[in-house]
């Protein structure tokens, strides 16, 4: 028996992304009910009208839900909606970009997820897999020109670790001497408090990190902004 | 007595620009009915899931319905959504941005729009500044890369008519020879099928304009296209 929508069902689809094994990764889980019973889905959840202030809030209570986690980054990314994504009918799913590092995900014991590099995804549920690669347009583009894979690191790091980060989203490597020009950095052993960069995103703490090799000094970002000039 | 949603109402709002006096103007229509009766809006609909084959069907029957026209351009902006913008309760609004040239709105008898500057806004119905806004940061954005504001010419255009778009959809005016330089514009009097751009997107047609002064070139738009270099 088969049910169909008069007016469309409405959902919060989240594509949640982290780095894991040098590449960009997706969190999915196994659905337990049709349609797409046994298959992997992206989490998500429908509107629920007397608590949810606003979509993003939504968005937040899904992931709290399934990872007890908030995001250190939540976009919106569009609407995918139409007659066939699901076989019930009509429906609009409101889709989410999360970004949350893999060192928190692991901590919380991320339970019913597991993770697929987004470039070798199964198959999905739904219209899952288009989502998951509008998010990663989104964040790929989004990365070329501003900090935003600084929230899949750690709150502190090193600017080894920044170019590594920048490199793995995008899939290519850069020499240091290139990426450290790119982000306008002048000079790396800066004193704590002071920027590494033109723009004053990357602020150096008192911490070093390192142990046999030479010690690097810690890094925080100042905020989601932009670099002076367009690279990469 | 007041209608409540359980599960939010769906509409799909277009936020339909054309340039008018100079500047970028908004089409709107009064209420007839409540919520805000009598004051001005946005053209929307709720989603006809028998006939609509997705969303971006709706906004084209929508704005078929209201000025027989099909939009030169047209693109999904977000979700506007929550339990206050709606005094019923919570809805999910759809927005989309729509360009249609002025020459076609004012051809077809737009019935029942009025234009205003979108700097200018009078007060409006639910949240329809905000979508306005939203809206016209978008063209405002993708103009400083693209050739969107040639969805806002007729079909043939001259490059003083290209420059004067530009100019107005920003708020600003440039000298002719760097509006040129940004465009990559080597040379205007280039042959018919020629293009007069590196990115080749502006083509010659055989066909001049002007009568008294001097005839100018009119060039058509090759396709919505990335110009080489950032500008604006």
């Amino acid at each position: 028996m088969s049910t169909h929508y008069t007016t469309p069902a409405v959902s919060v689809d989240i594509v949640l992304l982290t780095l894991k094994n040098q590449s960009l990764h997706v969190a999915l889980h196994q659905r337990q009910q049709d349609p797409f019973s046994g298959a992997l889905a992206l989490p998500g959840g429908y509107i629920h009208t007397e608590e949810d202030t606003d979509l993003e809030a939504t968005a937040k209570r899904v992931l709290q839900q399934k990872t007890g986690l908030t995001p250190r980054y939540l976009e919106q990314l569009r609407c995918f909606a139409g007659p066939v994504r699901d076989p019930r009918g009509w429906s609009v799913a409101i889709s989410y970009v999360a970004l949350i590092p893999l060192e928190a995900l692991e901590q919380s014991g991320n339970g019913i997820f597991h993770f697929f590099a987004v470039d070798a995804l199964p198959a999905l549920a739904f219209d899952h897999a288009a989502q998951i690669q509008s998010a990663v347009q989104r964040v790929r583009n989004k990365s070329s020109y501003s900090t935003l894979p600084c929230w899949l690191l750690p709150e502190a790091f090193t600017l080894t670790e920044l170019q590594r980060t920048y490199e793995q989203i995008f899939g290519e490597t850069l020499s240091r001497g290139t990426f450290r020009s790119r982000l306008g950095i002048k000079v790396s052993d800066v004193a704590p408090g002071e920027a590494a960069d033109d723009a004053q995103l990357l602020i150096a703490t008192d911490a070093m990190k390192g142990g046999a090799q030479r010690p690097a000094r810690l890094f925080k970002v100042n905020q989601l902004g932009l670099f002076r000039r367009a690279w990469w």
